[in-house]
């Protein structure tokens, strides 16, 4: 007999699989894949070393040892929560006191993702509206669809998320009646994934004043994503957002440690404004009352060992070789190729690949050629939200070279430049030169 | 000028703080209190050594290291998997493939919670009906008023749920064309949080038929909270539920190392039916795709080594003894009492116990007389359901021997005692005599 039916409920039918799983399991199936897809850290430079000293030391006393085996707060670790604020304050050059913060504003959360999810699951109810950028990353997109928001998007340049657009798209939401809907606005404003551009710092004050002006009925959260921050390689650290809400009432900052230290860790945190903070806890509490806390004590011993510092600026020169080497293999490779335009990221791991009059898209030619070739990338499509006619620009890539070794960038470049070259000539190369 | 008004979701509205925050809060503030409330384990047992000799073997080699820093999965690592159903099936005396499992039924989660709040979010809507056991864990209530959930309750008695309750509640639901919203059945059912008390083993067989009985037209999930089951001090082990469901249909199994290992790993898992498995993946990828892979590595390694058994069976006569001192203290302190009569948990860490005629309730005058006198508990009445009239029990405590030490919980129940005199001597100690 089979089973009775299992009855879902409505949030659960409107969340459905990640759009890279299927990437990923190619990823895994296909041995000798060279994978630009998974948005994974360098593997030679996690923090082994770093991570066995902190632990080592933790667990060596038995008084620290049980206190990070035992459970911790909801909140997370009050000595972890302060040092989030020092970092972030200092690398934004104010004081907590300046911009009207204490570590009561902090919350450690499992990774930054959670607090993606647990802000959505506070603020916004189906129908409800929230801003992106154009294009955006992926998994905050999908957690939207699992809310039921609506996404509106704001294009992009090479200054990030153009402003003066999302200014326009307010003004026509306020004179629809659709502002009362406005929940939020998300950015991930350095090195964004998935195009690696930066929001530009007078754009970053622009914004807040953007979301205190229209915040007229109710207020307008800006989400700030800043998971890449502190893997910049060229130039100097660019205030947050969150530096310009100097009253803490508009922005909530997330960031992790996943990226410039461990994601085995799986510790990110946030900064809210209090009457944020209490609602988030809340429902924390129902997740699971707290994140591994012997995580969070790894955290604060790197940190205050000096090992997180010390370690992150030696990630910034392991990444910097891996985007030179990227975008040298590009240089090389699609310089007879002039369909092909790409970013130049000053940190993280993204570049982001327009290919003219190449169909990027999952159901394309160039997905199952670049297979073929052997190397994966993340069509560009899933960044996007489909107009009202249901497309989205479909002949962008994105590259990540996290993961990949300096000699797989290279290579896969290559091969990725052997599927264009496919693809072009079975196409009858009117639009696209043939290559290699 | 004031800051706009933050509009929250309907589930965030919905959402309150956990009832026993203020006891918490209470017990961080008043020095030199004793806590039973806090449902933490016991501080010394904790298996510091353990944690460090298998942190430090993962990181000593740069592989293993890290393969633990890196992401994991969104299901978690294979290994634990794997452990975790021979773990489950050799508890239950029978091979995975008898009652039709593999690894691909596991599921890791941050501690057991994330499961539970995971299998809400795709089960019910608000309206929808799950039935749970009065008294039952008062954070699972919390979580399914957050999801809007109607809470409908069968009676215990020494042999756990009363399953002839349940099914007489399934009829009459029947007959009133509500079973079309019940959607789950909740059961604590080893030494129960908060009673102690354990479903009896036929109990079990029949609480699956009864799932499968009345799940004619949709499925009625059967959600098994196995935290405490490897704590049993008495007695030897039961089969779970999840045992008498061959199919692999009907029952969630969630356990947890946070109480037989360590909370601070904040590692659990589950076993699930095949067609729940994808919806709970596709929404932990919203939430944080994949808990923190660390604990999971460590967590594998301890029970590969042997050192997971060999501690929580040390744990089980740390626990043994922590409840004979306070069944014995009890029986020391109330022997003049009638009015008190209390459960014998067999494994666990939490005794109920029952003052006739004494409001021990969160407005009660215990409350304020226990922490006087320098103790605390937590009133039975937050695992109640309020009935129609919206009252509960109130003549109930959960007393918890997880954390406090032994010296702690003989003086505790003196406390206790002397809190119960002062309460009894105020009101003319009519009904109960005064003492101490």
């Amino acid at each position: 007999m089979p089973p009775a039916p299992l009855l879902r409920s409505g949030k659960s039918n409107r969340t459905t699989d990640s759009p890279i799983s299927y990437f990923i399991k190619k990823a895994i199936e296909t041995p000798g894949l060279i994978s630009f897809a998974a948005g994974l850290v360098d593997e030679g430079s996690l923090p082994v070393d770093d991570v066995r000293v902190a632990a080592a030391e933790i667990l060596a006393d038995p008084l620290t040892g049980r206190a990070a085996l035992q459970y911790g707060s909801t909140q997370g670790l009050p000595e972890l929560r302060e040092q989030v604020l020092q970092l972030v304050c200092t690398a934004d050059g104010v004081k907590p006191a300046d911009v009207n913060l204490t570590a009561a504003d902090v919350c450690i959360t499992t990774g930054s993702q959670q607090l993606l999810y647990l802000l959505g699951e506070v603020l916004f109810d189906p129908g409800d509206i929230v801003i992106t950028e154009a294009p955006s990353y992926f998994v905050f997109h999908s957690l939207l669809v699992s809310h039921g928001t609506k996404v509106l998007t704001v294009p992009m340049d090479a200054a990030g998320m153009r402003v003066d657009e999302l200014e326009a798209l307010l003004e026509r939401l306020r004179r629809s009646g659709d502002l009362a809907r406005v929940r939020g606005i998300y950015t991930v404003d350095y090195f964004q994934n998935p195009t690696g551009l930066t929001l530009a710092v007078e754009r970053r004050k622009r914004l807040v004043e953007l979301a205190r002006r229209f915040s007229t009925d109710h207020r307008i959260i800006v989400l700030e994503d800043a998971a890449y921050r502190e893997l910049r390689f060229t130039g100097g650290d660019l205030p947050s957002v969150k530096r310009f809400d100097t009253t803490n009432e508009f922005v909530v900052y997330t960031g992790t440690f996943s990226k410039p230290c461990a994601p085995g860790l799986k510790t990110g945190y946030a900064i809210l404004p209090p009457d944020l903070m209490a609602p988030i806890l809340h429902l924390k509490g129902s997740h699971d009352f707290g994140s591994a806390n012997l995580s969070q004590h790894i955290a604060a011993r790197l940190i205050a060992s000096g090992a997180y510092a010390r370690h992150a600026e030696e990630l910034r020169a392991v990444y910097r070789h891996k985007r030179d080497v990227m975008l040298n293999a590009l240089g090389a490779e699609f310089a007879d190729f002039p369909a092909a335009s790409w970013t130049v990221p000053d940190g993280g791991f993204y570049v982001w690949l327009t290919l003219d009059g190449i169909d990027t898209g999952p159901n394309g030619p160039l997905v199952p050629a670049a297979l073929e070739a052997g190397v994966l990338y993340v069509p560009g499509e899933f960044g996007h939200v489909p107009d009202e006619s249901g497309s989205s620009p479909s002949n962008e890539c994105r590259l990540c070279f996290g993961v990949a070794t300096t000699e797989q960038v290279t290579e896969g470049i290559r091969r990725l430049r052997k599927a264009c070259a496919a693809v072009s000539a079975s196409k009858g190369a009117k639009k696209v030169p043939a290559g290699v």
